[in-house]
C-alpha cells in the first residue's frame, strides 16, 4: 500500500493520530474534521497515499468513493441538515491543505458560514468544442 | 435504469439535448459545462437519474466515480491549470440547480474567479465525538 511517513492522514489511517472515525474497511476512512466549517463536517480518504485525485487509480477511486453515499446521507440524517457539500481540492490553489486526497462533506443550513460564488461565463464559439475535444482526445488515450 | 422525463440532464444522457461530451460508459457521462466559471468546466454525471448523492447505489456510486480521476488528470493537462476543485451540490441551500448529481471539475488558475471562504470553528467539548457516534451508527445500520 502506497504510504507517505510525512502525512497526517496516513498517520491517522495507521492509528497513530487518533480521529474520531465513522467509517472505515480495506480502502476507506471517513472520519469527523477536527476544525469544522459547519457541524457535522466529516472527511473521506483513501488509505493508500495519494496527493490528488487524479492520481488515483481507477479501481481505488471506485472503492472509495462508493462510500460517498452512505456518509452523505448519515450526516445529512445526524445533523438534519437542510443540504450538503461534497468538496474535493487539488492543489495549493484549490484550496488544499493536506497533501492525501480526502473529500470534505459540508452539512448546509440556514445562515450558515460556508459560502462559494458561482461566477458564470459563456465561452467564445468554438472554444467549448475545442477543449472538449482535447479533454475527450486525452481521456481516450 | 431511473429516469426523469422532466430532468434536463437525463435528457441530455438520451441525446435529446445536444452536449459537448468527454466521456461516456454504461454507468457515466463526462461533458461540457457551457455556463463555465472557469475555462475547462466539465461535470460527471450517473446515467441514471438520483437527486443527491445520498440517494445513489454504492455500485452506481463505484462505477460512476471510477470515472473521475480521468476526468480530472484531462481537464488539468488540456487547460495547463494549477489545481482543481471537485464540487458537487445537493439540495437547494448547498447551489444544487439541476436535481440530477452531478459532479463539478472546475479548474483553477491564479487571479480566477471562483472562490470559496472555508470559516473554521472549533467543536465544545464532547459534541463532536456525540455527532461522530451517531453518524457512526447511521452508516452500521
Amino acid at each position: 500500500m502506497k504510504t507517505d511517513s510525512d502525512c497526517i492522514f496516513c498517520k491517522i489511517v495507521a492509528g497513530d493520530i487518533p480521529v474520531c472515525k465513522v467509517l472505515e474497511d480495506d480502502a476507506a476512512v471517513g472520519f469527523m474534521d477536527i476544525g469544522p466549517v459547519a457541524e457535522g463536517h466529516a472527511l473521506l480518504i483513501p488509505k493508500e497515499h495519494y496527493e490528488t485525485i487524479g492520481d488515483i487509480p481507477e479501481d481505488v477511486a471506485a472503492a472509495v468513493l462508493r462510500r460517498l453515499p452512505q456518509l452523505v446521507a448519515a450526516v445529512k440524517t445526524v445533523t438534519g441538515c437542510q443540504g450538503v457539500n461534497v468538496l474535493q481540492n487539488n492543489g495549493a490553489i484549490a484550496g488544499q491543505l493536506v497533501p492525501h486526497v480526502h473529500f470534505h462533506v459540508i452539512p448546509r443550513t440556514p445562515g450558515d458560514e460556508f459560502h462559494f460564488n458561482w461566477p458564470v461565463s459563456k465561452y467564445p464559439e468554438g472554444v467549448m468544442e475545442e477543449l472538449g475535444s482535447k479533454i475527450r482526445e486525452a481521456i481516450d488515450k
